[in-house]
């Protein structure tokens, strides 16, 4: 991109502001207002279909001259049938039920009291994001559908695309009920754009960090703005003694080689030492031939030569990659702390024909999502049934694990009286 | 005190890290064997009566040389009755029903999935508190009961107090199969002990200061350790001009003078002009014979000439005192931009006959608690019927209003598969 950028001071501020003062409108509207503004959101991207390939060659062209590797220039690119996908996203974000409104407790009280409490909207959303202009529409969807406003912030190597994207979403709310002020694009390509979202309490209610691990530990370091923090995965599954063998190998070839770069791909295997007497060197084999690199402890090498020495950092990184740790333990109690030391809370798997051993993994590990005889590569919100998902929660706070719509609402208590006062 | 207290380095990472290391035995306690470790608190407590009287002595003792003004040495002060109600505090936690275990949800998928949603604890809390020892044994109840280790930090000024308590409490956990390490006291009197602990991400789970603005603030602005704000509270009432004169006046005395030092009491009145214009005077007249300042705009000084005028300062101060502001608004829009502009999300009340002002109310004002017709002083845990409370959430991520024990637990997915894997 070749047009020279002015960037006035605050613009960070000022556009979080302006989304604060459509918040109260956003969640004043029916959920029929909301899905009308999406629809709209979707034909018009397909509508400027060629202004976004355009705006997009930009990104790709600046990407191309900077050196960046044709993985993260895929991730970047859109054509017809990825501008498509993303309108499509919206028709479904459209479809899904609207959490807003509902009521989620009735307590009435002897003195008279009746306390509702119900579902709103969190009010101002900012995320922080990296390349893929996806994320843009995908987000925008999910907060504007759930009553939010919201601040983006993407990564500088898609700016193009992101403004292009933006412009038309605003043109098409321009024509709903729906306030363009709602959906704000922060440009500034700099680092402190980023560092000023962080402190925007008050006009923001909370920021969702989505991408890779430093992303993520900048935005958790230094917010003073409620933060949910998703995504990092070091992911575990460990075959007890009982483990079907053939169900075994399944489950953990499907874990590491389905999809290696996301965060609930498995990272290392455990293995009970007489279930990988018998078993481990066929299944390292099979590792093997679908191009993993295994590292790992002694007594792995010693059943399988060829494997290399995993060392305790290796058990402590998210590879996203064909490189696997095995490790080998004597007892459930023994892989439970593997994954207590080293895990990332996000989704551990047990598998076993022994219930007990089971019940006793899935009770004592502490992650958001703890399989028995499944991949691990189920932690999805599309896989739950959500139908939609905004990240994966790795805190403990608010929400845990795949975060569909609710987790983009707080309550308010609505309290209907008679005259009392307290005694 | 007069003994020398010698703090070696890194008793909060030493004691939070023991914390975190009985978090996962706390966890996979039966109701009853928690219910069974509070009762045996509580009976310590009385049994230790003198113990701990001697101890706070030591801490009123010290505070006395220090200038510390009454007020404060009353909330600082221990005696039998206070001991008792304390123990019996626990003694209400251990009958309140436990959260952790609960299903929450139940997914059935297409491909045999079977996923639950249960309540586990959050892991380690973190409380941050000033000088009242009861929040010590409160906030150990509280957290124990959930399955929750707790580090607690106390104010300086409690310290006798504080680790007299947790002396008792430990060695009344020591005969249970509640693990003592469940439960830590922070010593170090220095500010460098609360930042310390604010950064404990990995070791502590949230944190929840409870207290003063000040210290809440710290919190917010410093912690990287995920927080539950609690506390500040400029809490308003709007006298609609359809409002019962009787039940206005009842309705906001009540909010001002039943407790003035407390986060849901009122500091700002709002006033329907039609409605000042009539009662405004005698209303004025029921809070000066209360002992109530008033501090008041243009339009309310014309009716009340001995109140005096308020400031933009005023409006956003919790006074927590014998001190009100008072507005005169054209109608319920502007009462809400008011409160929009100077509300701190807590508890706001609209007193009317009329229910469409009511409604718009209601669904406008984005607060914790919204009342019709009842006094905002209705916003706690015991009024809302949870038999506990641990602080009122002012934030909307993961809890918002009083906090009851769920507020203390956060979720797992479990899921059970046969085999399933990701195509």
């Amino acid at each position: 991109m070749n047009k020279a950028i002015v960037y006035t001071g605050g613009e960070v501020a000022a556009k979080a502001g302006l989304a604060r003062g459509a918040a109260g409108t956003l969640a004043a509207l029916t959920t029929s207002e909301k899905n009308d503004a999406l629809l709209a959101m979707a034909d018009a991207l397909v509508v400027h279909e060629q202004a976004l390939i355009e705006a997009n060659a930009e990104d790709l062209a600046r990407g191309r001259e900077n050196g960046t590797p044709s993985s993260l220039l895929d991730r970047l690119a859109l054509d017809s049938s990825r501008i498509h996908a993303m309108a499509e996203g919206l028709r479904q974000i459209a479809l899904l039920p609207d959490p807003v409104g509902d009521t989620l407790e009735v307590l009435d009280r002897p003195n008279g009291l009746h306390i509702e409490k119900i579902r709103v909207p969190l009010g101002v959303i900012g995320i922080i994001y990296e390349a893929r202009p996806n994320v843009t529409v995908d987000a925008a969807g999910l907060c504007l559908k759930t009553g939010n406003a919201v601040v983006l912030r993407g990564g500088s190597s898609a700016l193009s695309s992101n403004r292009a994207i933006v412009g038309i979403l605003h043109e098409a709310l321009a024509a709903t009920v729906m306030p363009p002020a709602a959906l704000q694009l922060i440009e500034d390509p700099n680092r402190s754009s980023v560092d000023e979202m962080l402190k925007l309490n008050g006009l923001l209610d909370v920021i969702i960090p989505r991408g890779g691990a430093s992303l993520i530990q900048n935005v958790v370091q230094n917010a003073t703005v409620p933060v949910i923090e998703t995504g990092a995965g070091i992911c575990h599954t460990y075959l007890d003694a009982q483990a079907d063998p053939a169900m075994a190998e399944a489950i953990s070839l499907n874990a590491k080689v389905q999809r290696p770069s996301v965060c609930n791909a498995m990272e290392t295997l455990l293995v009970h030492r007489s279930f990988a007497r018998e078993h481990l060197p066929s299944l390292a084999e099979s590792f093997r031939r679908s191009g993993v690199e295994l590292r790992g402890c002694e007594e792995t090498l010693a059943l399988v030569p060829w494997a290399v020495q995993a060392t305790d950092k290796d058990y402590a990184t998210e590879y996203n990659d064909y490189i696997l740790n095995v490790r080998i333990v004597g007892s459930t109690e023994e892989a439970m702390a593997h994954i207590a030391r080293y895990g990332t809370m996000h989704s551990e798997c047990i598998v076993t024909g022994n219930a007990e051993e089971a019940a006793k993994f899935q009770q004592g590990v502490d992650a958001a999502a703890v399989f028995h005889n499944a991949s691990t590569r189920f932690t999805d919100g599309f896989e739950f049934g959500f139908g939609a998902e905004i990240g994966i929660s790795t805190q403990k706070l608010h929400a845990r694990g795949p975060m569909g719509l609710p987790a983009l609402t707080s309550t308010k208590y609505k309290i209907y009286g008679t005259g009392q006062i307290r005694g």
